[in-house]
């Protein structure tokens, strides 16, 4: 139904070049004094491969007006070089015709294909043996609007895995760990860790809204995504007794439940519960193991400065990272 | 059905007293062997208004066995000084025909009456006029096995108000205390504060067992009583859409649910969410005031030392307790 | 002997009104020179209801100097709309005649009538029976100089009540509640949590200074308000005795200490005295409920973003605050 | 006009010796009931030099009662080894005639002169060249009520320096390290840190009680000693200007109630106010310094596991301490 | 060289039983005096499996000192049932003839194959290509006398595997760990991950002693073994330098022993450094892992209380834990 | 070699000043765009006193490029008023021939003579006593690579002391401190302390950079000082062995790597080890009072706000810090 979104993207674009006609989405808007009197606007473009500053001098009010925010624009004008980044110089702008594209097309979207990922975890989730737990599972695999919403979701606001289907590569990478991690604890159920990991942010789908930005939803924020993700863990097992016509299993809801609750592993993260069983220490770790990993690649591969051997700071480690393959292991930290 | 528990009740007895088959809960025991070689049984035997420790000289494997942990027992014996604290010295033990004494009234219980306190949180929820919050707290209400427990749990295992109806007994304090004081903020909304406060703890009823004992159950250790009062309220708001044929309004639900989930007010209190509404407020600073000003009641009436101002240190309040009515005002400190 | 200041206040200006030396108070003023060389003045031009931006295009080194930074000044320009918001671009200004206004009318004051929260306040205090503590507080009713004071002082520089009367509105505030919630509590002397309410911040009057600005007095940060108030109570006692010509009564005067002592509930608040006995408990967890009540409630006042339901975070909250009432009722969140 | 305590002290007594008529003072007792059924007292005895744990067997409730906790008795018997160390075994006892002995004889005492240390004090201050400081300080060292107890109070209850004269004795200290380390400072006052140094805790003279037990008096748990200083200045300098006709400097007077109110440097300490001159700074790393040295020294001290080259746990340093000196230095750590 | 420890082990023991001439070594002993006067002995005897109360009544001063403190010892008696757990009445002990066995044998051991073990940990080091790294590790797998204090010792005093062959036994479990999860990372280097892992905890060998008894060395707490760690790379590379004759590659020393600083992950573990790499990343996560996964399978195999779903309390796990297998899994929680 | 940097320094510059080809360190540079189109340079431009920012209007992508950053030029222009603060217009510049002028001499640095600070430090040291420790010390006093960075180092690249010379004043200061303090007690080992103090931050010489900017080295990042520290003296001790032929002893090594491991005293700032013998806690308190103290001096210096008695809040001090002298000595506050 939609156009695909224009060739050249934001991540290709070189000082110099014109820009003709060019689709961006409006991340935001300012409509600004000189100190000579005049107006300009400021903004921020985006696509789905980075933004860019950009600034249109010579405005009129007339014209901020007809900017969506949040919204899509033809933009005309060039790419410049300013303190060494790049922006934008607008020269005109043109309404989008609605319906032309897609705006999930500009906003930043994992680099794998959603297929291929939604696939694997299937085929992952196949491994599940014990019956109640499948039947479980299976109520989400084919719930088409947890589905879509669940390719789509981001796995944060901007911690890592901060992109359309980023919760799906995150929840892909936890059961490929738990997969190989798995077999080495015989005391520790595959089962009740695959189920887990697929459902441990299922809440997020309903805790963020990423349709045309990523922000969080009131019910998010009153309700928070883990006890969401409880919620409609609790409803679907609910629903399976309701078919079936026999109670799901009490221990099984609870344990996986407690699994859920607890897999922030410390109150001060917001999880309810401290991790009371072998499986709910395992996916605490696992999730951590994935998260900070995904934060040290997005940290490298964000940082320009080719001039330091850091990046640079990075909150949620308290650290810089150190850039270079200390073995001159070829390829090391290029790419995600 | 049950016989009563005998009028002369531990917190009357005196040191020099005969026993004769009177009847206890027995909390505890342990067989131990003296230092010359004979065994005897150490004990705890309580009723509701307190407990004792008793030691059996003399004694063998088989009386050990015969005494129930957790059960009742008739006891003969008396009552002994021991380091200025009293002491039961058992003579013999003999056991007591089950259905004859219900166990729970050898648990510590409210000093109030129980069916009086319920009346009361009754006639305060009466005063919620928004007819969905009304009907909601109406099916809990109305819910016979939801009211049984509700009436019998304690507050908490050893905290504060911890004996039976301590649960009832704190839910009626805070609701009279949001009568008082919701008034005085009109932006407060004494609806929401009254079906929140009825709500608040309601997964105790759950989170712990109370009928011979005072414990977590396991479901209450998985998931905790914040998230089980949660889904007992999301299961009575999708009953009511299924008798009233229409949605229960979104809003108020993702509200109530907020207010149960943030109560505990910080992260590391195990609350999964912050307050986020003056409701939300309201409720953590008046479930504390009630709570804290329980332990110092309570702190105060436990402590026997009449040589020192002050109680022991009281680990949840961080200090020591000043006993003392400073004004000299009569009847200050003295009663529960 | 002042003059009112002008009927027309910051919170009622449109963009696009003309200003014909009207009077605001300089709360910041700033030289700067545009990129093409010149120079113009940026401030920030306040009143009792609010603060805009202004700028003075082409301004000289001269003009700057005459503008009195924390004074008054007769402004000539007009309001115009930058980035959404108003901005006043000034066309000239004009000194004004000392004495002719009072600058606290131009500080951020209570909405309230100040002489009738003090006579409220006088009316709550008139129920303490305790003759001493009595005798007491009417050495601070009756001390023109801390009444004064008492009635001008905010009850912060800026996390709540931080305006002009905002410690008389929180003490009200905090009687009332006292008022309403000490008869449900046989165990707590209202007397004393009247006195001490009365006078836990009395500190304040001394530690801030609030005659055109609000920021902390050297003693105020040396010694903090906390002690000051125990000083000053410290120092009524000693004149009360010497006009009684018998003692203060010493456990009067230790229970009220500790109460202004221990009433920031922890240490690291910066109460050197944890809470010891229940009017302690009483008077942090009240002082609290107001005081982060008034924090939601300001948070909303200030929020002026129609198309979001949460404010920005609020830092001392550690929280975005929820504007809607959920339950629709009329009025809910929209006044002060 | 009391005799002096026995030539041989607690610290100097040997297992297997004979005890004839011996004085200690009773730190504790309680009445126990063997597993035969007989009674013993338990007790602990102590002198100025330390303590030992004391058994009677075949007691008496007569006799438990003619023993004064708290009190001095005559104690005949001998002194038993018991699992490596000393322990009493009682035969008799007879009561002390009261006025024959001064309690505090057989309190914990420093080992150093009382007289010696004041006389150090006094001359230590006397380098003081600020004319209103001296005067304060006069004040304090002319008030023979507050000599009396400076010289005798305890520097805590016990963390370190806690025996009869550790006030004094951690003060000397803290003088001598000041007027070696102000003169390396040129822009910190040396008159001022004498003045804070003298006074810092002035406030344990009436926050502790140390007659016959070291323990918190009532209102040194209500306002403790950092504050109770702080008014014993502002009483002081009250006085001064009473006598003087004159106000005492403002200044001086909020600079050193700063310096008693931030020496402890933490919230989390109980300090009000956090250091905020370069005297509060050094007398708060100063006073550490020398409380942390006694720590270490006394753990040393008290350690007598001639296997370890480790002491025990010492909660305040939050390690164990080494014990050797690692040079191998003679006399390196072997006493106080 | 030395006898094998006696076929019945202390896990074998059953209340009942006569021990006639078993050995055991003496983890603690002390004399006591029973209240009717006469000693007895209170030991704790203990070989590879457990240990056990032991009391010898009637015991005398010699008898005491035959037995050696963390020495072997001859036992004549029998196994008791002592408040439900089992108990050793001695009737008479013998000296063990030094030689005759290996205190070791009587130390708590790993119970899997410590050659077998080695010899994995040894495949799996193989894997490393980086040509410097692999001659590093070579350095460590033949020096015999790393070689082995690695073997021997446990993982950690009493936190997970606390017991000879644990430090084999975690390290063995963290390789094959990384051998399963490298893969998954393109961009961690599996030759820094597995040499990082085998030397992260190496200096442990020197931190503690194992020979007789689990405690730290004088070194292991001055210095602590992540310095001695990283101490000893910086040897074994200096050493490797030496015999090469060119410098080992700066960045690969760096980033070895950044891993080994930085895997306690928070500074509050001990780590001057925090994770600033990939690898130091995963390290951290999957030390975790294994060690807080130990915990919880030791807590329940230590746990012996069949009538609850949960273990006491674990500090290091901040809970207690549950454990049944809710799957109903077979074989689930039993073994190690 | 060099030429001395120009007589007038940025500290005496004055607005209104011409500059005729005057030398600066480039410590930032940025080209900007003007809002009329046209570009200009901001730039800030240093010497060892201070640093200015400075702007050239009109400026080229040529003149952009022939501006080293970190590196020297001359400048030609004014100095300008802009809003209170002092600007730098640049008409012109020029490149500066390689080898002029010292690229350090405009760092800033310390004011004392480094040379003579050098002379102090070992006298001091000459001061040990103890024959291996002075050989130790003496292996670093006699490197002259080490000597060289000792001198140049800063002691930190922000937080105190962050100046040329700065490590070696911060050192002079300890030792001084220590020959003050030792002597006071009795059971602190002089010479342990005097060595450590010289060698505890060692580890900054390489952990920093600081030939033409301050920041921290990839080593120091990956390592840390404190380790680094520890290593060097582990090297030297190799050494000395190796020229000695006999072993280093043992426990002066331990005790001195404990001691610099153990200086920052807790672990939050990154000490692995905590102070676990006297020098090790008196090295710890003394460290922080000469830190603290020049952080107090140097932001009073740093202060230029005369309306103001406090400087603006210093976030290692938790606080704002009061400039009067309170007793109005003379001299008090106004010099480093």
């Amino acid at each position: 139904m939609n156009d695909k979104p224009p060739a050249k993207r934001i991540v290709d674009l070189r000082a110099g070049e014109r820009l003709d006609d060019h689709v961006f989405r409006v991340a935001q808007k300012e409509l600004r004094t000189a100190t000579n009197g005049s107006l300009f606007i400021h903004a921020v473009l985006a696509d789905s491969t980075g933004q860019l500053v950009a600034r249109m001098w010579q405005a009129s009010q007339e014209i901020y007006q007809s900017i969506p925010e949040g919204g899509l624009l033809h933009v005309r004008g060039r790419v410049d070089n300013y303190k060494g980044s790049r922006q934008i110089i607008i020269d005109g702008v043109r309404q989008v015709e609605p319906g032309t594209y897609n705006p999930a097309d500009f906003l930043p979207s994992t680099k794998l294909d959603v297929e291929d990922l939604w696939e694997q975890v299937k085929e992952l989730l196949r491994g599940i043996k014990h019956r109640d737990l499948l039947a479980l599972v299976g109520k989400f695999v084919n719930d088409p609007i947890f589905v879509a919403g669940f390719k789509q979701a981001p796995a944060a606001v901007q911690m890592h895995h901060a992109y359309l289907g980023g919760l799906l590569e995150h929840t892909r990478n936890l059961l490929r760990l738990a997969e190989a991690v798995c077999p080495l604890y015989a005391q520790v159920s595959c089962d009740l860790m695959l189920a887990a990991i697929f459902l441990h942010d299922a809440g997020k789908v309903r805790e963020l809204a990423y349709a045309t930005n990523f922000e969080y939803t009131s019910e998010g924020q009153l309700v928070g995504h883990i006890v969401q993700g409880v919620l409609w863990i609790h409803d679907k097992c609910r629903e399976l007794e309701h078919e079936a016509g026999r109670p799901f299993p009490h221990e099984v809801e609870m344990a996986l439940k407690h699994l859920v609750l607890a897999h922030h592993g410390k109150y001060e993260f917001g999880s309810p519960r401290l991790p009371a069983t072998a499986e709910a220490i395992m996916l605490h770790y696992l999730d951590n193991l994935d998260a900070k990993l995904a934060m040290v690649f997005e940290a490298i591969a964000d940082d320009t400065d080719l001039t330091s051997e850091w990046t640079s700071y990075v909150r949620a480690l308290e650290s810089r990272i150190y850039k270079p393959n200390a073995l001159g292991e070829p390829g090391g930290r290029s790419s995600r």
